[in-house]
């Protein structure tokens, strides 16, 4: 056996999601949580570590509790409008004075509310019910004892319990605190957790990227989400696949830290690494090794020296769910933070789609807010080591074991990663383009308030997004075959001619992506039948490889044969890929000599354009939608010299043309 | 005019908080935020100030989505279960191997996911579909050029966007940069907000109090909620109710700092001084001052030197109002940060209370949550400035000015302080006694997720709150005039009998409270007749009120007098505290010499007690939350050992009888 074949030999008693969390309590010694003394200052959102009490009276005198005159209410009997009672005003008495005045028989003190009570006064007349005059007042109302004022100790009492202990200190308690004089509090250590990630391949962010490597992406990641749930993450860096340096370094990570949390890298060896070092390095050493939920495999959970010990899938979705559902409620308990429940959302899925059969699966999800208020919840691909799905995704849904497949219009729940989501104000699916970006980076500069999203499902499902009402609107460009014409017969195809609106969006340049220099002289079409050149092809059903097609079939006319014929002579005809980027990327990494593509993919990496076609690239918009101010911006946006600069300056090979941001077509 | 009657008069226009908001923007010339560049690590929860592009393709080289062997997909065409292609292992590569492989014709490499794609393959078969023997492979299918192989840059393409200005950075952002190796990320300075307290009476937390002082709440609560909504406080101090100290400070600060916040102090010359400083330091100066919305009375709004500056109420539970309301939206758009939403709870009042006439009010409410999901909102006194009410309350409805009173029963809407509400475990609403504190805290010690939770408001009031069902329980002490027995005929008074539970709690000490060394020599009752003798008296109604009169009603029969012939008698008999510690502080405090009540308020500050009377202190429970077992623990608790002795220790003149924790009726 190789030694790779020998890595991936694991075999794993999968646990579900419960059972090892059981299982990690009833292994786990919990132990007095450390507790440290901190500035008031500092203590915001940190949890007490013991009762507060309070050791002083609040407040510690008695004071006025309204403007007037403070006298001894006796003195006031039987006064009223007819009859006021004059008393000899002594002093007048403002907050904070401390000089500590006295008020003998028939005197009073003009008092502020706050101030301290003179001795020999018991009550405040409202300033209301008196009238001053130099020396004297007159007072219109009598008041009986203790009236207007605040008892010393009224408010808090010497002794009195005022926070429990494991309460989290919200603004208000740091005012309370500070009511009863503290500067300082006691409060529970956070629980240091180490961060490592592993795998050969990955090299931290800010090196620089040498060749077979990739940027860690679940170090950073996990760290922060370690922070959000009240730990103290120390990243320990990244550990190659080598059983002695993940040994050497968990154990001595071990000293310091609480917890220790390990990432894989996305070969299947170093979880079984990782298995055995923490097995070797002591009692009871691994307790969950592999979850019976997909993505939860590669889940590690163990104790070593009373500490907790996780290994986490190396995708980085993957990664951020497991640690959503399995590490973050444990931190938050040995941070003795309150219970914070997860903030769930429902939402209904726009199409049917088959789910891990006989598995519970965590399915990362898009989430897109309706006019009408409800949300839609777009499934991405879990399994898939896709930034783009880990930075798209608004939490996921947790789909049980028994379901087969999620329907078209189904209600599912959706754990959010965060605490809050953040509705757009225009929703964009269809066919990618940089153009929008642009458009949309434009509109927040003007409107602070505009978010703007954008999901890429391609032209053809624009169509269907904008005809479901899930989409404002959709970027298309479908030409269609007969007449050569683009997006506007479709709108008949799709059957919304009746709710929709076309809107003309720019001119698109299609044609040969080629090294810098055009080392291989590619000239034309033509060329792709030679020997020497290799080509890279676009996925079937996409716009641009109808486009490769309608040429090669031209092609294939003037040579008096047909597509199949022409197309077998193309070295990489068979080789597709799904995105103009991939494209260039092949190019550009000499996996190809020419690829066919926008300009725009081609001059930023600094590859070479050969012009074909002008495509049109529009936008579709549900007719209900026309009447939203972002979408009204957006379509106004089309038409302006703004926008055409900054597509001349942003954007090489898309360019505004005479009817941009004009209406071709409305119910 | 005196001069606290001058500092009094304050002319305003008041407006309401739309038109102040309004009146801002419209004065608000917005600039451009400074940027500041950090370190990815410490970048959570900030806000990017620039859109980002990736720099670089991810991943950046063609490389294997599976575990298997790397092949020319040409090699394999052909192949099947019957007829395996047979190809030369010429090396293995795991992920991060940046050696360079390369294949020729009829070779392949064992491969490993994540790992570079060896130049001239362009497939990978996975390894179930393969066997390998010794330094040759057997393949039984076929793979098509790209098949198993994620293209260099078609995850992320160098030029694409990732991040647009203005997103709040979560873990998932953070993972992103990461992605695409930045180490650094430019995000907005957070705004610099200069705090100030002021009044004469305050001081600050950690300094000793002196005599007319209080400490400062508000600097420290109000800087916690700057920090918490993006701000970057910096607390400058507490500043005398004086002009030139006033203008220096705000002069200064404004310097550095890019918005200023003052709160005024109880009396209403600050809020005018603080007017008179903002208009004098520059234009606009002072853009409203005091809102139609109480208590806004004393807020202001003002502009100098483009930054804006806020006067807060001086009470805190105002402050944080007014705060939440006016201040952190401003706040959080110069932080640039994401709209937040403000989180808001449906509950019920669970009694008529009139509001402010003709004016809008934010009343601040504590919620509790009912067996069936609903929330009660219990309202508290907005305009006290009792810190008692700031630390109890959950968040405030916002009354609309038209409304003249809110119904029992009726729904409001509450609008949380916080982020989420805790719901409690056990809700206690009744008569408040410290032998529940400490119950409490040996429940929590026992189980982590108890949280309880207590209402005070007195005997009677907790009946109400058990019949309702607004309270699981709660705590007790009524004495029946005529049988002198506690609690139990009260069942029948309340109409109880049918659906409560009486569960004997413990004794209470009851009795007279004097000074330490009991320097007036009282030694019973007939004591309070005595001419050099102050009273201080409880309020009509409580429990222990009652009490006093029965003890005076036997002075009297035994004197041949009755009772309103020797209350007169005692002097200090009109002047009524709400509560025990309120007593024993005006003991303490030398505004009596003698008063009435539990052991345990006058042992902690060091007073003295004779006891006079063992007054029962029971719990009174639903009968539908005797299952609940929150409910179970704590009358559990009641008989215990463990809570006798905890009573011994902490709680002087509090006692466990043979009944504690037995029930006394039930349906």
């Amino acid at each position: 056996m190789s030694k790779l074949a020998s890595e991936r030999k694991v075999f794993r008693d999968l646990q579900s999601l419960e059972d090892a969390n059981s299982r990690f309590w009833a292994a786990y010694q919990e132990r007095i949580q450390a507790v440290e003394k901190i500035a008031l200052e500092r203590s915001l959102s940190r949890v007490l570590a013991e009762d507060v009490f309070s050791g002083i009276d609040v407040p510690g005198f008695d004071r006025a509790a309204m403007d007037g005159f403070a006298v001894t209410a006796a003195n006031t009997f039987g006064a009223d409008e007819q009859h006021p009672v004059k008393l000899k005003v002594v002093a007048e008495v403002e907050a904070g004075d401390s000089a500590g005045y006295a008020a003998s028989a028939g005197e009073a003190l003009e008092i502020a509310t706050g101030a301290p009570m003179p001795k020999g006064t018991d009550a405040v007349v409202m300033v209301e019910y008196t009238k001053r005059n130099e020396s004297e007042v007159l007072v219109y109302r009598p008041v009986s004892p203790g009236e207007n004022v605040t008892g010393a100790g009224s408010d808090i009492m010497t002794g009195e319990l005022l926070l429990r202990k494991s309460e989290r200190i919200t603004p208000r308690e740091v005012g309370l605190l500070a009511a009863i004089g503290l500067s300082q509090v006691s409060v529970f250590r956070k629980p240091r957790v180490a961060i490592f990630s592993s795998g050969n391949e990955l090299i931290k962010p800010g090196d620089s990227l040498k060749f077979a490597k990739i940027y860690d992406i679940n170090g950073p990641a996990v760290s922060a989400a370690v922070a959000e749930c009240g730990g103290e993450p120390e990243f320990l860096g990244i550990l190659p696949d080598n059983y002695s340096a993940v040994k050497d370094s968990l154990d001595s990570a071990l000293g310091d830290a609480d917890i220790a949390i390990s990432s894989g890298s996305t070969s299947s060896g170093p979880g079984d690494l990782f298995y055995r070092v923490v097995n070797d390095l002591g009692e009871p050493g691994v307790i969950v090794h592999g979850l019976t939920l997909k993505p939860g495999k590669p889940a590690l959970l163990g104790i070593v020296r009373g500490k907790p010990i996780f290994g986490l899938p190396g995708y980085p979705t993957s990664a951020l769910m497991i640690f959503h559902m399995l590490v973050a409620p444990i931190i938050r308990k040995l941070a003795n933070a309150p219970e914070v429940t997860p903030v769930k959302v429902s939402a209904v899925s726009p199409m049917k789609f088959f789910k891990a059969r006989g598995r519970r699966e965590l399915l990362p999800v898009q989430l897109i807010t309706q006019p009408h208020g409800g949300l839609i919840a777009y499934p991405m691909q879990s399994g898939s080591g896709a930034v783009s799905s880990f930075s798209m995704a608004d939490g996921f849904a947790d789909l049980p074991e028994t379901q087969e497949y999620v329907d078209e219009g189904e209600r599912m729940e959706i754990q959010l990663f965060g605490r809050e989501l953040t509705p757009a104000s225009l929703v964009v699916i269809g066919s990618h383009c940089v153009g929008i970006d642009i458009a949309f980076s434009m509109l927040k500069e003007r409107d602070r308030e505009f978010l703007g999203r954008t999901i890429n499902v391609g032209s053809v499902g624009g169509f269907h997004a904008v005809k479901h009402g899930e989409a404002d609107m959709a970027g298309v460009h479908l030409q269609d075959e007969s007449s050569g014409e683009y997006n506007l017969p479709f709108l008949s195809t799709y059957g919304l001619k009746e709710s929709a609106v076309l809107v003309r969006g720019y001119d698109r340049e299609q044609g040969l992506i080629v090294k810098h220099g055009n080392p291989k002289k590619v000239r034309e079409i033509r060329d792709l039948l030679r020997e020497d050149v290799r080509f890279i092809n676009r996925n079937k059903g996409s716009g641009t490889r109808l486009l490769i097609d309608r040429h090669l079939t031209m092609l294939a006319s003037s040579l008096g044969t047909d597509l199949d014929s022409v197309s077998m002579k193309i070295h990489g005809y068979g080789y597709e890929v799904k995105s103009h980027s991939a494209v260039a990327a092949a190019v550009k990494n000499d996996r190809a000599d020419v690829g066919f593509g926008i300009r725009t993919v081609a001059e930023v990496p600094g590859l070479d354009f050969i012009k074909l076609d002008d495509e049109k690239y529009d936008f579709l918009i549900g007719e209900d939608r026309m009447g939203k101010k972002p979408v009204q911006a957006f379509v106004n946006l089309l038409g302006s010299e703004e926008f055409s600069t900054a597509l001349r300056t942003r954007a090489p090979g898309l360019t505004t043309n005479q009817q941009s941001g004009t209406i071709l077509s409305q119910p």
